[in-house]
Protein backbone atom coordinates (compact mmCIF):
# COMPACT_ATOMS: atom_id res chain seq x y z
CA UNK A 1 0.00 0.00 0.00
CA UNK A 2 1.41 3.57 -0.48
CA UNK A 3 2.59 5.77 2.25
CA UNK A 4 0.70 8.76 2.97
CA UNK A 5 3.76 10.48 1.70
CA UNK A 6 2.97 8.93 -2.03
CA UNK A 7 -0.45 9.59 -1.55
CA UNK A 8 0.56 13.59 -0.99
CA UNK A 9 2.88 13.12 -3.74
CA UNK A 10 0.00 11.71 -6.29
CA UNK A 11 -1.96 14.57 -5.10
CA UNK A 12 -4.41 12.22 -3.23
CA UNK A 13 -4.26 13.71 -0.09
CA UNK A 14 -4.11 17.94 0.15
CA UNK A 15 -0.56 19.32 1.81
CA UNK A 16 1.00 22.85 1.76
CA UNK A 17 3.71 22.69 -1.04
CA UNK A 18 6.70 24.79 -0.80
CA UNK A 19 8.93 23.33 -3.21
CA UNK A 20 9.04 20.86 -5.87
CA UNK A 21 11.28 19.25 -8.99
CA UNK A 22 11.36 15.86 -10.49
CA UNK A 23 12.69 13.78 -7.43
CA UNK A 24 11.31 15.61 -4.40
CA UNK A 25 8.51 17.47 -2.68
CA UNK A 26 8.71 19.78 0.49
CA UNK A 27 5.65 20.60 2.38
CA UNK A 28 4.58 21.69 5.53
CA UNK A 29 4.10 19.23 8.51
CA UNK A 30 0.59 19.38 9.61
CA UNK A 31 1.81 18.53 13.00
CA UNK A 32 4.91 21.04 13.31
CA UNK A 33 7.34 21.16 16.70
CA UNK A 34 7.14 24.54 15.62
CA UNK A 35 5.72 27.19 13.35
CA UNK A 36 7.59 26.75 10.01
CA UNK A 37 8.22 22.97 10.43
CA UNK A 38 8.20 21.11 6.83
CA UNK A 39 9.14 17.87 5.32
CA UNK A 40 11.44 17.13 2.67
CA UNK A 41 10.82 13.90 0.74
CA UNK A 42 11.90 11.96 -2.31
CA UNK A 43 9.07 11.41 -4.47
CA UNK A 44 10.01 7.70 -4.97
CA UNK A 45 9.33 5.67 -2.28
CA UNK A 46 11.85 3.96 0.34
CA UNK A 47 11.36 2.67 3.90
CA UNK A 48 14.93 3.44 5.34
CA UNK A 49 16.67 6.61 4.83
CA UNK A 50 19.92 4.94 4.03
CA UNK A 51 18.58 2.39 1.75
CA UNK A 52 17.72 6.04 -0.39
CA UNK A 53 19.94 5.01 -3.97
CA UNK A 54 23.02 7.15 -3.70
CA UNK A 55 21.52 9.24 -7.17
CA UNK A 56 18.66 10.77 -4.49
CA UNK A 57 20.96 11.38 -1.33
CA UNK A 58 22.98 13.05 -3.67
CA UNK A 59 20.79 15.89 -4.36
CA UNK A 60 18.79 16.23 -1.51
CA UNK A 61 20.58 18.84 0.73
CA UNK A 62 20.99 20.54 -2.31
CA UNK A 63 17.71 20.81 -2.81
CA UNK A 64 16.71 21.43 1.04
CA UNK A 65 19.22 24.23 1.18
CA UNK A 66 17.12 26.60 -0.37
CA UNK A 67 14.03 25.91 1.61
CA UNK A 68 15.98 25.92 5.05
CA UNK A 69 17.12 29.28 3.97
CA UNK A 70 13.73 30.55 3.08
CA UNK A 71 12.40 29.24 6.37
CA UNK A 72 15.05 30.89 8.01
CA UNK A 73 14.22 34.25 6.53
CA UNK A 74 10.01 33.19 7.12
CA UNK A 75 10.50 32.41 10.73
CA UNK A 76 13.69 33.54 12.30
CA UNK A 77 15.83 31.42 14.14
CA UNK A 78 19.16 30.62 15.78
CA UNK A 79 19.58 27.86 12.89
CA UNK A 80 17.33 25.31 10.87
CA UNK A 81 18.05 22.33 11.91
CA UNK A 82 17.22 18.74 10.16
CA UNK A 83 16.32 15.49 11.83
CA UNK A 84 15.84 12.03 10.36
CA UNK A 85 13.78 9.74 12.71
CA UNK A 86 11.63 7.36 10.42
CA UNK A 87 9.93 5.35 13.22
CA UNK A 88 6.56 6.45 11.82
CA UNK A 89 5.65 6.74 7.96
CA UNK A 90 7.68 4.32 5.90
CA UNK A 91 8.62 6.67 3.46
CA UNK A 92 11.91 8.28 3.85
CA UNK A 93 11.62 11.79 4.80
CA UNK A 94 13.57 14.88 6.32
CA UNK A 95 12.43 17.42 8.81
CA UNK A 96 13.73 21.10 8.40
CA UNK A 97 12.69 22.73 11.82
CA UNK A 98 13.75 26.47 12.57
CA UNK A 99 15.59 26.59 16.21
CA UNK A 100 15.53 28.82 19.16
CA UNK A 101 17.21 25.63 21.30
CA UNK A 102 17.47 22.01 20.99
CA UNK A 103 14.53 21.53 22.64
CA UNK A 104 12.80 22.29 18.81
CA UNK A 105 14.12 19.30 17.59
CA UNK A 106 12.80 17.07 20.44
CA UNK A 107 10.28 14.77 18.77
CA UNK A 108 9.38 13.61 21.88
CA UNK A 109 7.61 16.77 22.92
CA UNK A 110 3.81 17.60 22.45
CA UNK A 111 3.15 18.48 18.65
CA UNK A 112 1.44 21.65 17.48
CA UNK A 113 -2.09 21.63 16.14
CA UNK A 114 -2.81 24.73 13.33
CA UNK A 115 -5.58 25.71 11.86
CA UNK A 116 -6.11 25.52 7.99
CA UNK A 117 -5.65 29.23 7.91
CA UNK A 118 -2.05 29.58 9.85
CA UNK A 119 -1.01 26.82 7.75
CA UNK A 120 -1.82 28.33 4.50
CA UNK A 121 -0.45 31.46 6.06
CA UNK A 122 3.20 29.49 6.93
CA UNK A 123 3.14 28.24 3.78
CA UNK A 124 2.62 31.79 1.80
CA UNK A 125 5.38 33.19 4.38
CA UNK A 126 7.97 30.70 2.80
CA UNK A 127 7.06 30.73 -0.53
CA UNK A 128 7.77 34.66 -0.60
CA UNK A 129 11.12 34.06 0.35
CA UNK A 130 11.82 31.35 -1.89
CA UNK A 131 13.08 32.81 -5.42
CA UNK A 132 13.80 30.48 -7.15
CA UNK A 133 13.73 26.43 -7.37
CA UNK A 134 14.45 24.78 -10.50
CA UNK B 1 40.36 30.85 16.02
CA UNK B 2 40.05 26.96 14.72
CA UNK B 3 37.21 25.11 15.57
CA UNK B 4 37.37 22.27 18.25
CA UNK B 5 36.53 19.77 15.04
CA UNK B 6 39.20 21.36 12.34
CA UNK B 7 41.77 20.52 15.77
CA UNK B 8 40.39 17.16 15.42
CA UNK B 9 40.85 16.92 11.62
CA UNK B 10 44.30 18.11 12.24
CA UNK B 11 45.50 16.09 14.64
CA UNK B 12 45.92 18.27 17.47
CA UNK B 13 43.09 16.81 19.58
CA UNK B 14 42.77 13.51 19.59
CA UNK B 15 39.56 11.48 18.45
CA UNK B 16 37.77 8.19 17.51
CA UNK B 17 37.98 7.92 13.72
CA UNK B 18 35.62 5.52 12.25
CA UNK B 19 35.99 7.23 8.61
CA UNK B 20 38.01 9.42 6.30
CA UNK B 21 38.36 10.85 2.67
CA UNK B 22 39.78 13.62 1.43
CA UNK B 23 36.48 15.86 1.89
CA UNK B 24 34.51 14.23 5.34
CA UNK B 25 35.82 12.84 8.85
CA UNK B 26 33.71 10.43 10.87
CA UNK B 27 34.37 10.02 15.00
CA UNK B 28 32.54 8.61 17.87
CA UNK B 29 30.43 11.76 19.61
CA UNK B 30 32.68 11.42 22.98
CA UNK B 31 29.48 12.86 25.14
CA UNK B 32 27.13 10.83 23.17
CA UNK B 33 23.32 10.17 23.29
CA UNK B 34 23.65 6.53 23.19
CA UNK B 35 26.25 3.94 22.32
CA UNK B 36 27.08 4.36 18.64
CA UNK B 37 26.93 7.97 18.32
CA UNK B 38 28.85 9.37 15.44
CA UNK B 39 29.50 12.34 13.90
CA UNK B 40 30.18 13.34 10.77
CA UNK B 41 32.13 16.87 9.30
CA UNK B 42 33.55 18.24 6.48
CA UNK B 43 37.64 18.88 7.14
CA UNK B 44 36.76 22.44 5.74
CA UNK B 45 35.07 24.46 8.44
CA UNK B 46 31.93 26.63 7.70
CA UNK B 47 29.88 27.53 10.48
CA UNK B 48 26.43 27.23 9.71
CA UNK B 49 25.22 24.10 7.79
CA UNK B 50 23.44 25.42 5.19
CA UNK B 51 26.21 27.70 4.32
CA UNK B 52 28.12 24.29 3.18
CA UNK B 53 28.94 24.74 -0.68
CA UNK B 54 27.11 22.33 -2.96
CA UNK B 55 30.05 20.22 -3.79
CA UNK B 56 30.08 19.08 -0.25
CA UNK B 57 26.87 18.62 0.72
CA UNK B 58 26.07 16.45 -2.49
CA UNK B 59 28.45 14.05 -0.86
CA UNK B 60 27.73 14.03 2.50
CA UNK B 61 24.85 11.44 3.03
CA UNK B 62 26.55 9.18 0.31
CA UNK B 63 29.77 9.22 3.07
CA UNK B 64 27.10 9.02 5.69
CA UNK B 65 25.25 5.81 4.61
CA UNK B 66 27.78 3.10 4.87
CA UNK B 67 28.69 4.65 8.00
CA UNK B 68 25.28 4.57 9.05
CA UNK B 69 24.70 0.74 7.91
CA UNK B 70 27.95 -0.11 9.87
CA UNK B 71 26.42 1.65 13.32
CA UNK B 72 23.66 -0.43 12.72
CA UNK B 73 25.44 -3.77 12.54
CA UNK B 74 27.38 -2.57 15.45
CA UNK B 75 24.91 -1.10 17.52
CA UNK B 76 21.05 -3.18 16.71
CA UNK B 77 18.55 -0.38 16.72
CA UNK B 78 15.27 0.78 14.88
CA UNK B 79 16.89 2.96 12.47
CA UNK B 80 20.17 5.24 11.99
CA UNK B 81 18.91 8.66 12.63
CA UNK B 82 20.39 11.78 11.63
CA UNK B 83 20.38 15.47 13.92
CA UNK B 84 21.97 18.37 12.82
CA UNK B 85 21.52 21.26 15.11
CA UNK B 86 24.84 23.45 15.36
CA UNK B 87 24.28 25.31 18.63
CA UNK B 88 27.40 24.61 20.30
CA UNK B 89 30.36 24.19 17.78
CA UNK B 90 30.63 26.49 14.73
CA UNK B 91 31.72 24.07 12.62
CA UNK B 92 28.91 22.28 10.41
CA UNK B 93 28.01 18.62 11.31
CA UNK B 94 26.01 15.49 11.38
CA UNK B 95 25.07 13.63 14.37
CA UNK B 96 24.11 9.92 13.22
CA UNK B 97 22.44 8.00 16.16
CA UNK B 98 21.33 4.40 16.44
CA UNK B 99 17.62 4.82 17.50
CA UNK B 100 14.98 2.60 19.34
CA UNK B 101 12.84 5.74 20.25
CA UNK B 102 12.65 9.42 19.34
CA UNK B 103 13.79 9.96 22.39
CA UNK B 104 17.11 8.61 21.24
CA UNK B 105 17.72 11.66 19.12
CA UNK B 106 16.12 14.23 21.62
CA UNK B 107 19.62 16.76 22.53
CA UNK B 108 18.15 17.86 25.70
CA UNK B 109 18.51 14.43 27.32
CA UNK B 110 21.62 14.13 29.97
CA UNK B 111 24.64 12.92 27.25
CA UNK B 112 26.28 9.15 28.65
CA UNK B 113 29.76 9.96 29.83
CA UNK B 114 31.82 6.74 28.76
CA UNK B 115 35.83 5.65 29.59
CA UNK B 116 38.43 5.35 26.82
CA UNK B 117 37.91 1.74 27.05
CA UNK B 118 34.12 1.71 26.00
CA UNK B 119 34.97 4.27 23.45
CA UNK B 120 37.92 1.97 21.66
CA UNK B 121 35.21 -0.66 21.95
CA UNK B 122 32.77 1.03 20.18
CA UNK B 123 35.29 2.30 17.63
CA UNK B 124 36.67 -1.06 17.00
CA UNK B 125 32.91 -2.67 16.50
CA UNK B 126 31.99 0.26 14.11
CA UNK B 127 35.23 -0.63 12.31
CA UNK B 128 34.36 -4.13 12.14
CA UNK B 129 31.56 -3.44 10.02
CA UNK B 130 32.76 -0.95 7.61
CA UNK B 131 34.38 -2.59 4.86
CA UNK B 132 34.86 -0.28 2.33
CA UNK B 133 34.66 3.76 2.36
CA UNK B 134 35.27 5.33 -1.43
Amino acid sequence: MASIFTRIVQGEIPSFKVAENNTFVAFLDVFPLVRGHVLVIPKKETDRFFDVEDAILQDWLVFAKPIAKAIEKAFPCQRVGISVIGLEVPHAHMHLVPLQTADDLNFTREKMKLTEEELLSDQKLILTHLVHLD
